[in-house]
C-alpha cells in the first residue's frame, strides 16, 4: 500500500451530492419498489398474496397493459434494423409496399441504425417534425429549430439545465404536477415555483393564481426564468382553451418568461375542447414570446415509451442560445435512432391511399376511442367512491381523484410516517396489487389529499380493476371509521 | 396584456447557467461544425472543394465508416419489434433457428419492445450482463448490482452527479482524457484533477504521477471523490498490465477514493497485453475498494453507436448508495429498449455450436483482425511525417499523435485566435475533408499539440486518408516554414 497523509472520506450518504439524496420521483418510488418485491413473491408462489398480478397504474406504460403497437410503425423499424428483409423477394412480398418504401427511404439516408446521428437528430427525420408542425398549426417551421431526444424527458432536463443560472433562479410550474419537474429542479438546486390548477373548476388554469405565484417568488428573491404548461394535464387531465392559452402567453410576453409547453399527450384528447398547441397560437398572436415545445412517441394512441423516442422545437430563441442547446446536447453525442425513427413514423403516418392507411387508421381509431371510453369509466368509479371526487378526465392518460381520509386513517398514516395518502396507496396495493402514485409526488394543496391512476388497463380489465379498488376503499373506510 | 411591476431579465447569454456555456464538447465542435457545413455544400455542388466527401475521424462511429453490423444481433432486434415475422412460417425460414429462439425468449419477458422497462434495465439482461462477466472475470457476479444505460456516457453522468457534492470536490481523469469527463465535471461545477500519462512511455498510468495530482489537488483544498481510469486508453490506446491496475486499486484503498473504470474498448486489443478488467483484479486481490465499471454496445465489433446500449456494474458500493443511484435512474425512467436488447446479444453472443456461431465467430473475427491491421498502418503512417510522433496504438480506436509545429504556423494560430492544434486541424478539414478532433480538446501537457483521429477509415479507403493526410502535412510545413 503506498503511503499517504491525505485521505478522502469513505464515500456514504453523508459524502454524496445532497440533491440527489433529495430528489424524488414518485411515479417510480416506495410504491414501485414496494409492488416490484410482490411481483416476485407472485413469481415464486402464485397464491401468497391477497391478489394474483401486480397492476401497474402508476405510470402510463400503455404497451405494458395489453396496447398493441402500430403494426405500420414496427414494420419500418424491423426493416431498418434489418434490411436483408428488404433484398429477400420472399421477405420483402410479405410486407406492405409503402412500409419497405419508407424503409428504403430512411436507409437511403444514414449508414444503418447503428450509427451515431447528428446530436440535434437525423435531419431527414426533422424534416418529417417539421412538416408535421406546419401542417397541424399552420405556420412555416425550420427543421434546424427541432431537436430530437430520448423521450420528452430529456429535452426537459436540457432546457431546465440551461435555464437555471443560480439557486435563486425558479420555474413556474403547475401544482400538482409531473414530477420530472420537481425532480429536475431540486437536482439543479433552482426554486420551483408552483402556481396551484383549480381543482373545482377541472384544474383550470387562472390568471390570478399565475400572478400571485410570480410575484410572490420575486417577493422572495427568486428570478423566474421560465412558466412551464402541461397540457393535455398531467396528472390532472385538463384541456386548456385557446383563450387560456392566450393569456399565459401574454403572461410570460409581460415577464420575460420562456414558455415551456409539455405537450406529450396532445393526441389524448377526449373532450369536445379540441387539442391546440402553444406554437399555434403564439404564431397566430405574432408574439415573440421564447417557446419551447415538447412531445414524444410514448403517449398517445402509438405508446412507444420503451423506444424512448421524442423532440423538442424552439420558436423566439436567439441564435446563440440555440447553439447552447446543440452543445449541450452534443455531450450526450445523440438519441437512439430506433427512437429517431419512430419519432419520424408518429409525425408522418401512411396517409389514407397507402396500402397501409386503412389498416393503420383502424388501428389508430380503436386505440383512441377505447381510451376515450375508459376515461369516462374512470371518472365515473371513482366518483361513485364515498368521499371520492375525480374531475372529468379531459385528456391524457390519467385520473386524479381527490380522496377525504377518515381522521382515524390520517391519525394511522402519521404513526407509521407517512404522509396520509401514501399510506392509503400502501394500503390498496397490500389488499388489491394495484399500484398508483400518491398525490404527494405531485405536490398538491396542503391537507389535500389525491392519488393519480392511469386510465390504461385493458377493457377486459378495468371493470375488475375498479371493482377491486370499490372494495379495498369500502373496507379502508370502515377499518378507519 | 396583465399589467406587472415585476419583470424578469430576457433570456440570454448572460442569464443561462454559465456552465453550461463553459462546458466543452470537442469531439463534437467547432471542426464537426464545419465539416457538416462542407457536407451541405457537397451535397448541393460536389465540385466545389479540394475534396469529394467529408471523412468522418472526429468519432469512434464504424458503422459511419464502413463496418457492417453483426446479422445475428440484427436479426433478434427485427424479430424483437416485428414478432409477426416468427408467426409467419414464411419469414421464420429466413431466420436461423437460434435468432428465432432468442427473441422468443426475450418477448416471453417483455410486453414488447414499447414498453417502459425496470429503471436499472430488464432483468433478464441484466442476468446475462451478469454471466458475462462471471465467465470473464471468474468471480460470482449479482444482477443487482448492473445497470442499463443509453451508451456508457449516461451512466458516467449519472455516477459524476452523485459523486460530486460541491465546488470543491474533484474526480481524478487522465490527461488528455475523453472530453466527456471534462464536459460533465464543469456543468457539476467540480474538479477535474488530471493526472498526465506519460507519452514517452506509450501513454502509461505512473504511481509517482497519481500521487503528484492527488497531493496537489488536496493541497488546493479539493476533495478527491474518485478516480477514472479509461483502458484500453481514448484517446491515447495504451493497455493496462496487470501490475499496473493492482497499483491503482492500492492507491484509491488507501485514499478511500471511488475508482471508475471505463472499459468500453474491452474488446479492441491489438497488442500482446490481454485485456484485464478492474473487476478481476479488485477481487483476485480481495479488495474492498468501491469500483464502478462501464461497457458500451458502441465499441468493440459491434459499434452499434446508434442503439445507444450500455451498462454500469458496481462493485463494493454501500446498499444505500445503490438505492440512490437506482432513484437517480428512475427520473429518466428507463434506457431505450433497443439499446438493452443489444446489451444482451453483445454479451451473450451465438455459441459456436449454435446455428449462427460460425458465421457470427466470422463477422466478429474480420472486424477485429481488420481493425488490428489498421490500428498499425494509421501510426505507421503517422511516426512517417515530419515533426510527428504516435505512440504504438495497443488498444481502442485511436490515434493521438504529437505534433510539432513551427513557429510561424503558432503565431499565425495566435493572431487567428485558436489554439495551434485547432488551427492545425481546421487546415486539414479545409484542404482534405478529413475531420480530427484538436488535441485542446482532450487537455494535454502545457506546449504540446496533439490531434486524435480514428483507425476506422476502411480498409479500401485507409491508404487514401493517410496519403491526403501526409499530403497536407507536407504543404502545412512547407506554408509555414
Amino acid at each position: 500500500m503506498s503511503s499517504t497523509s491525505n485521505v478522502s472520506p469513505k464515500i456514504s450518504l453523508d459524502t454524496i451530492n445532497p440533491l440527489v439524496k433529495e430528489a424524488q420521483y414518485a411515479v417510480r418510488g416506495e410504491l414501485v419498489i414496494k409492488a416490484d418485491g410482490y411481483r416476485q413473491t407472485l413469481a415464486k408462489d402464485p397464491a401468497s398474496l391477497p391478489f394474483k398480478k401486480i397492476v401497474a397504474c402508476n405510470i402510463g406504460n400503455p404497451h405494458e397493459l395489453g396496447q398493441r403497437p402500430l403494426t405500420f410503425l414496427r414494420q419500418v423499424l424491423a426493416l431498418c434494423h434489418y434490411p436483408e428483409l428488404i433484398k429477400n423477394e420472399v421477405t420483402a412480398a410479405t410486407f406492405p409496399a409503402d412500409a419497405v418504401a419508407r424503409a428504403e427511404f430512411y436507409l437511403s439516408k444514414i449508414a444503418g441504425t447503428g450509427a451515431y446521428t447528428h446530436s440535434k437528430g437525423l435531419s431527414f427525420i426533422r424534416d418529417e417534425v417539421a412538416a408535421f408542425i406546419e401542417a397541424r398549426d399552420g405556420h412555416a417551421t425550420d427543421p434546424e429549430h427541432i431537436f430530437i431526444t430520448d423521450g420528452a424527458s430529456s429535452g426537459v432536463k436540457q432546457l431546465l439545465q440551461t435555464l437555471i443560472a443560480s439557486p435563486a433562479d425558479g420555474v413556474m410550474c403547475p401544482i400538482p404536477q409531473y414530477p420530472l419537474y420537481s425532480a429536475t429542479m431540486t437536482l439543479l438546486n433552482g426554486q420551483l415555483v408552483g402556481y396551484f390548477l383549480n381543482e373545482d373548476k377541472g384544474w383550470s388554469m387562472d390568471l390570478p393564481e399565475l400572478e400571485r405565484a410570480y410575484d410572490a417568488a420575486v417577493a422572495a428573491g427568486t428570478t423566474v426564468r421560465a412558466l412551464t404548461v402541461i397540457n393535455p394535464g398531467n396528472p390532472t387531465g385538463q384541456c386548456l382553451s385557446v383563450e387560456n392559452i392566450e393569456a399565459v402567453v401574454r403572461f410570460c410576453e409581460a415577464r420575460n418568461l420562456v414558455l415551456l409547453a409539455d405537450e406529450v399527450y396532445q393526441t389524448n384528447i377526449y373532450s369536445t375542447v379540441p387539442f391546440t398547441s402553444f406554437r399555434k397560437v403564439v404564431k397566430d398572436m405574432g408574439s415573440d414570446v421564447p417557446l419551447v415545445s415538447f412531445h414524444s412517441v410514448s403517449k398517445g394512441f402509438v405508446g412507444e415509451c420503451g423506444q424512448r423516442g421524442g423532440y423538442f422545437h424552439v420558436t423566439n430563441l436567439p441564435a446563440d442560445i440555440l447553439a447552447q442547446l446543440y452543445k449541450l446536447a452534443s455531450i450526450s453525442l445523440c438519441s437512439n435512432v430506433t427512437g429517431q425513427l419512430t419519432v419520424g413514423l408518429m409525425v408522418n403516418p401512411p396517409k389514407p391511399e397507402d396500402p397501409s392507411g386503412p389498416a393503420y387508421a383502424q388501428e389508430r381509431d380503436q386505440i383512441l376511442e377505447s381510451l376515450k371510453r375508459r376515461a369516462s369509466k374512470v371518472a365515473a368509479a371513482l366518483n361513485a367512491l364515498e368521499g371520492v371526487s375525480c374531475q372529468p378526465v379531459q385528456g391524457a392518460l390519467y385520473a386524479f381523484p381527490q380522496i377525504t381520509l377518515p381522521a382515524k386513517a390520517v391519525a394511522a398514516a402519521k404513526a407509521a410516517g407517512k404522509p396520509a395518502d401514501t399510506f392509503y396507496c400502501l394500503a390498496m396495493l397490500d389488499a388489491t396489487g394495484i399500484c398508483v402514485v400518491p398525490g404527494t409526488g405531485f405536490v398538491q394543496k396542503p391537507n389535500t389529499y389525491h392519488f393519480r391512476t392511469t386510465i390504461l388497463p385493458s377493457e377486459t380489465d378495468i371493470d375488475n380493476v375498479n371493482a377491486a379498488l370499490a372494495k379495498f376503499h369500502a373496507e379502508f373506510l370502515a377499518k378507519y371509521a
